[in-house]
């Protein structure tokens, strides 16, 4: 499964379009037997792992916060770190591919740790501050991109 | 799932008896409905998740390292946190209960992590340094008083 | 002090050039009373640490690895975290602002960290994703933007 | 100065005897030119600062939260880290003797990392958990001890 962990970085509150985009990448990345690992709190990881549910997929949620109940109702595996937003860095190392969906300065510092780190980073109307951004416009294309890195 | 996750913490490198008690440890806890959290590498950590997935349980590893192919065979949930020892602290967060195999100064720091933070805290041939760690002196013991603590 | 820590972020390796700004830039905060907080490494980190002390300056070095000798000749507090570049949001919370200077995909990172955590943010020839970054093109011009922020 | 920075580890509230022997074990360190690291907070730490200061010593003060203002008085260098007691790690890492001073669940958690990282410690009315700890009765001989590791 190692092989088949996918981050899902994006703001904790958005708005309901976003959530629906986020949840549709969730659910597309679940049937593509994908194990989605997120911040595991509101708005787009909510929307991700409620999506990767709907299609029986595993979700992990990488809290900033001490307590496993801070994560949404869709977080199979809760990890409290206690680290705050030092957690993020935790999501993208796990992750062999990161895909960003909207998202704030906070998903600006995870996209750039990616790059960082060198994992390829896939984005669905984020933020363009690199051309190693495989810019897509549908989750199914998202998709289909990480597919690409995950032989 | 998330108030039923126990933290098994023991030396990365111990004798076949310990590594065959760990097992039985991960087995028992796994027949129990438990989900095992460890530092993801081998001695303890490594039987324990070999006996969980034998009785088909869910194993997180949270690794020391920088890259999820340094887990076990056994764990299905890899965590890269790239924090060194560091990690350890997020292992006892995370669980509900506890337990400690045998082990020795990395044990005992997360012993007193564990005890620091008010977890209960369940003894196998352990450091014994407060009367609040639950000694016992079986696997199935050991299990028998975790549950007490997770209803 | 607590109050005139300032966060010099920049790359750790860097031409003739940036390093020669980053030593202008260490030089005059450290003139004007700031001690400088930086990653403790080579590059824009070395050069404002050389600057900074030869103004009589103190340096902070944060640095990833696990050992105070990785820390660059001009670092007077060396700190090990082991944390990799996690070391990177102690280096933002600790600042009262952060300065910029060219930079890569690290340095983006910790600027948007830096904008996550509403600390101001000034920038010399680096990163534009963000209108609240005051863009500034000598040492002298990023100090006075400094000094505004620590009344 | 990197190999003169001594970690006093202590809890955060205590007696007022034990209050004046961390505060004496500060000033006879200072005395002898070491910089000391520790916690940031009161208690232990908040004596050892006091004292260092007193004999014209340098403090720094790792902090588990996010502001560097939550640093007791006598702190010259606050790290602000927002890792919680994960904080801990840090303080152990970037000292090169650790010296415990009498403490609970915390301070073993931290005297045994120390351990675990293959550091000298030195205890004053702490917990006996190894032969590896160098017993001492008064904060003179404690530094007595301490300089025999920092040639």
């Amino acid at each position: 499964m190692r092989n088949r962990i996918i981050a899902v970085i994006g703001a904790g509150q958005c708005d309901q379009r976003i959530y629906k985009m986020a949840e549709a990448l969730g659910k597309e990345l679940a049937r593509n037997g994908f194990t989605i690992i997120c911040g595991g709190l509101g708005g787009v990881m909510e929307g991700a792992c409620k999506g990767a549910k709907e299609a029986g997929g595993l979700t992990i949620g990488v809290l900033p916060g001490e307590q496993v109940h801070d994560a949404n109702p869709f977080v199979d595996v809760p990890i409290a770190t206690g680290m705050g937003i030092g957690r993020n860095i935790v999501i993208v190392r796990t992750a062999q591919v990161v895909v960003a969906v909207d998202g704030s300065f906070g998903t600006l510092a995870e996209l750039a740790f990616a790059l960082q780190l060198n994992k390829p980073v896939v984005g669905l109307e984020t933020w363009d501050v690199s051309e190693k951004i495989v810019k897509t416009s549908t989750p199914v294309e998202a998709v289909n991109e990480i597919i690409k890195y995950v032989e």
